[in-house]
């Protein structure tokens, strides 16, 4: 589709990111048509997923070109991310001139750390949800959420639901449509599990339990995020 | 969750994935628990997806792991990867030792063309569910198709559907309830769009145009790899 609009598309790679919150939105805003996608790190070398395989950078913070959509997608490592000086330089720097500054799962906190929902209508993964308005966003149940350019989706999955909804916003209905139909997203999922309102107690518990074992200290390392957060 | 029993999952990886049809079942079952992800392919350069960036595969053609789950992705590049004999070679021997022999998407086609599906029912894309008879398979409208121990996919989100019934099958409904909620899976597409049942005629129209356009000699072909199955 060479006749619409070049659009630029970066996401932020980090080590530890949950590869789907980046790999779902991806594979959507790619058939934007006449789209660039960009997975932008520190340096060129593979980044390892939470999922035991590697994503490969196609820029670094150096010589990436500024996006037109910013992506941020989240996963364990998104806490190491937001302490990282470079990375958020490079967010910030990206955000300031992207037409769309946006974020899938858990990488809302970190577009949180760089403070850039303060006063915005954002969600982010069910579980961490409750860090949010710490950041000065102000917190929304729904599986994407637009607030001016800013556009946030829940947990790892709802990144297709986020594209799509993104795909509309910028091509059309029509458009998102087309590629629905080509990603066959009919979904049937073979359980009624998916939120935190539908899992059962069991399955709800045994997931904060195995949260805490993985991440011991990720809640309070997200709150210090939130109490040096920039206030420009 | 060591406890577990290993288990192991190859994706084959070919040029012109669509990428989705790996990441999206390989983000559900590399949470099945002591798990490991394989992407195997000819060599360990990068191999270009259909979004724009590369995968880096694991292991090579020669030097793979024997995987317990075996599983096709699909794309564009599925044509090619049939018509690969180091590919093809590398498909029947792992899935003659393979617990469980998959696929998503069009990497049914292949499972077909390695002469795997005949006498199984089965399911792909919709775009190309036609093809499945040819290849011997009784094909199955439906999102996920278990038979003994084939397990097939529609079309690419269908990938996550696919692996949570598959985790279910493994470790049970509570772990694949307990993934599910761990990748927040309450799906809530944006548009009613993504089969062709419930696409509007002039969405489905623009899809086979696009198809047309983007791989015109594909249904020649794909009745080629059908003419020459191997027959034992």
């Amino acid at each position: 589709m060479p006749d619409l609009p070049a659009i630029r598309i970066a996401f932020l790679l980090f080590p530890d990111v949950t590869q789907l919150d980046l790999t779902g939105p991806a594979q959507v805003l790619s058939r934007l048509g006449n789209a660039t996608i960009d997975l932008v790190a520190a340096t060129r070398d593979p980044v390892a997923t939470d999922a035991g395989f590697a994503l490969l950078p196609t820029a670094t913070f150096e010589d990436a070109v500024q996006p037109d959509i910013l992506c941020i997608p989240g996963g364990f490592g998104v806490t190491d991310a937001s302490e990282d000086a470079a990375a958020m330089a490079w967010v910030r720097s990206a955000a300031a001139d992207a037409i769309w500054v946006t974020s899938v799962c858990t990488g809302a906190l970190l577009l949180g750390a760089a403070g850039l929902l303060r006063g915005y209508r954002a969600t982010t993964h069910w579980a961490q949800h409750h860090h949010l308005a710490a950041f000065g966003a102000i917190p929304v149940h729904e599986r994407v959420v637009f607030d001016r350019n800013r556009v946030t989706g829940g947990g790892v999955t709802a990144g297709i639901d986020f594209g799509l909804a993104l795909t509309a916003a910028i091509r059309g209905e029509d458009h998102a449509r087309l590629v629905q139909l080509s990603l066959e997203y009919d979904p049937a999922p073979p359980f009624d599990a998916g939120s935190p309102e539908r899992a059962d107690a069991a399955t709800l518990a045994r997931y904060q339990a195995l949260a805490a074992r993985l991440a011991p200290d990720r809640d309070e390392r997200t709150r210090a995020l939130a109490a040096r957060m920039p206030t420009d």
